[in-house]
């Protein structure tokens, strides 16, 4: 039994069949409609994250599977001291697959090790949230046809964006990738990414402050937001936010195949008037993940061969 | 594609068609048991609203679909600074229609404007609830046998009582309609409605204080919750609230083929003792609402054609 | 129809027909994969209780049904001051069968009075918790093969534990039953089930306080939560709460064929080493919970006879 708790836990072979099944999944999504007939999925929410739980969902119904599952904590009995171990080992009497979001970095990993069905990490504290880098790269190899030979530009808090460490340590293992990495001076990409990631890995990258100034360069720009919560204090906060704002103006400095991503919510760090430009991938993101979804709930329940 | 915000989206006529889809389902309810197969409905609650979400819910499982959603504001992404614009561009990834209900006026038809999928209003603050109003319609259609030739008595508050205001613009567009608008003077139906939709569309109507006065000339009595929450202090609430239940000894007054039809949630403004009373219709109507909104997603979906 | 309120709502017979429908199913899940397609559940939970209410969801999901409801009270009408009568008429309407969970002891009682679907105690404050005792007649039937000549052990808090006092008035209807209650003193089994219902029908028992003493003796250990909120004082819960804590050495006492049950959650009172003790029998017990469910509702819904 497999599990998906970290995006490497799959070797690019293996990430790639994925990736080919969601492909697969999206060209032909009626074939797939009941491959998951008579299966449940548990969605385990210890917070709430509304956009992933529903992208859970509608993947395991249009497998035609169904679901059950909480939502916040509040609902579950984590709240009268339920330890994770036992909580997995009942849900397993449940469902055919779950997938654990908690506030606790490692909830998921510790689920594992009891449960008898296959976990899904759907977000664990600022640790890991690999679904994301699944979606992530499924768009980007769907869009641009490949996941090598990349540019690829990570813009705003690259400190505390777990999103975008999972992606860095993702692409590190295809050919001919380069980062360019903006971000104010505070929010800089942490020095363990840096040094174990990047420099022992020989990846070229780069660290700037000012996202106008290597706009053309990039064949993918990933951009995430400026998480109030991560911050120490209202007044940092006030004064960065602002800082890394994509508008139409910038768009304009940007080559005519960059992609934008985003892994949403977006709060103002993408203006509005982006939205309607060819290169804003960010909702064409959202659906690439329900793909991804199905095609790695499929992989885990061991349906995905040929 | 069509929407459903406000129930004036649709004519008389579109109107009449999913109410005559609504009387089929009802007759035959195993002939549409698969038509929404493979089709999803997101329910979108930014207010909790168990009976409507719960209608909603039972309507979409009755034509096969499947269901997902939040129940609250809490556990979506508008806590995260989410616009309701892009929060509908995600969920059309993920869902076939949805039902949004929010606080704010307006909101669905934000909405609706970046949305790829049908969006039904299920209720925006004070402003309009539309499928209250088709199940309104649905059930007197089907319990009188007719919208026109009719006295209608709207009771309780009809100053903020939005499933007053929505079935009275809803009711002008037929023949013969007459109101008896009874509540006390401080809840009397705002002047926009009694200027604009009433006098200007020649509609008789008197205003009255007393439900008793009245009784023997209503064919319909709507009777509506003193919502605590509308009113300016307590001691109004406590003065007025008693004012207009509706009881076995007022029921005498009425005629043999009255109906009684509320919204619901009741309080206290209908004692329980009209319960067994065969003319009271306010719990047939939840049923016919179940109907209605499988016929609107029938219809939203394009499933809805002989 | 029935309703399931009380353990005691149906005779043994009526109980065995259950228990050896639970059996079928577990044998062959996939024969029952559909009889309640087309069917619908509520899960009507004023108060939270995660692992009860997916045993449900669950066991109607793993017939073919669908599942509709609200998992805690904020997001239910009742906060807008709707009564339990009110609420199962209006979810008559939109489902086939109901499970409520409720604060308030007799709510389940009160709503199956004026609900025209099945309604099932899902637990009613202190009061019943039937389907516990359900699916704990099936872990020692289907286990031990047999509801009769067996000494049972019942630890922890005797006072308070509804789910103690349920399975004490189910068992005491099968032959050669005998208790062994184990407690403080201040947790003792309440006069009225000591007097009523062991005294009057002859019921062989014993209270002691410590475990260890009566270990070798059990061919059932029932093991319970000292429920912190259950206790006047912390200090009382911080002397009393280790003192019943199961663990490997309290085993080494214990018959080779005796069963460990408890109701779940559990926080500390057993060891986790205990867990892959061949005679912890409490994370089957979920398991054997969705069967006992799956045939209490194809029961209660007509679909369980021959």
């Amino acid at each position: 039994m497999r599990h998906f708790l970290n995006p490497l836990d799959f070797t690019v072979g293996e990430l790639d069949e994925v990736l080919d099944l969601a492909d697969e999944i999206r060209q032909n999504p009626e074939r797939y409609s009941q491959v998951c007939k008579g299966k449940k999925i548990a969605t385990l929410f210890y917070e709430p994250s509304t956009r992933t739980r529903l992208s859970f969902e509608a993947a395991m119904l249009n497998l035609g599977g169904s679901v059950l599952g909480f939502a916040t904590a509040d609902s579950s009995s984590a709240t009268k001291g339920e330890s994770v171990s036992d909580t997995i080992r009942i849900v397993s009497c449940y469902a055919d697959i779950c997938a654990m979001r908690h506030p606790k970095e490692g909830a998921p990993l510790v689920a594992s090790l009891k449960s008898s069905i296959p976990v899904i990490n759907a977000g664990d504290g600022g640790h890991q949230h690999p679904t994301q880098t699944l979606t992530d790269l499924c768009t980007i190899r769907s869009l641009k046809g490949r996941l090598s030979d990349l540019t690829i530009g990570l813009c705003g808090d690259l400190k505390f964006g777990r999103t975008v460490h999972s992606l860095i340590s993702a692409l590190v293992r295809y050919p001919h990738i380069r980062f360019v990495l903006i971000s104010p001076d505070a929010l800089r990409i942490p020095s363990y990414i840096r040094d174990n990631t990047l420099i022992k890995n020989k990846i070229p990258f780069k660290e700037v402050q000012r996202l106008e100034d290597v706009m053309p360069e990039l064949d993918i720009l990933y951009m995430t937001r400026v998480q109030k919560e991560r911050f120490f204090n209202e007044e940092d906060y006030i004064r960065m936010k602002d800082s890394y704002i994509l508008d139409a103006e910038k768009m304009k400095l940007a080559r005519e195949d960059m992609l934008v991503l985003h892994p949403l919510p977006r709060v103002n760090e993408i203006s509005v008037e982006v939205d309607d430009d060819p290169r804003a991938a960010y909702f064409k993101q959202v659906q690439f993940g329900v793909y991804a979804r199905m095609a790695l709930i499929m992989t885990l329940l061991g349906l995905g061969g040929k």
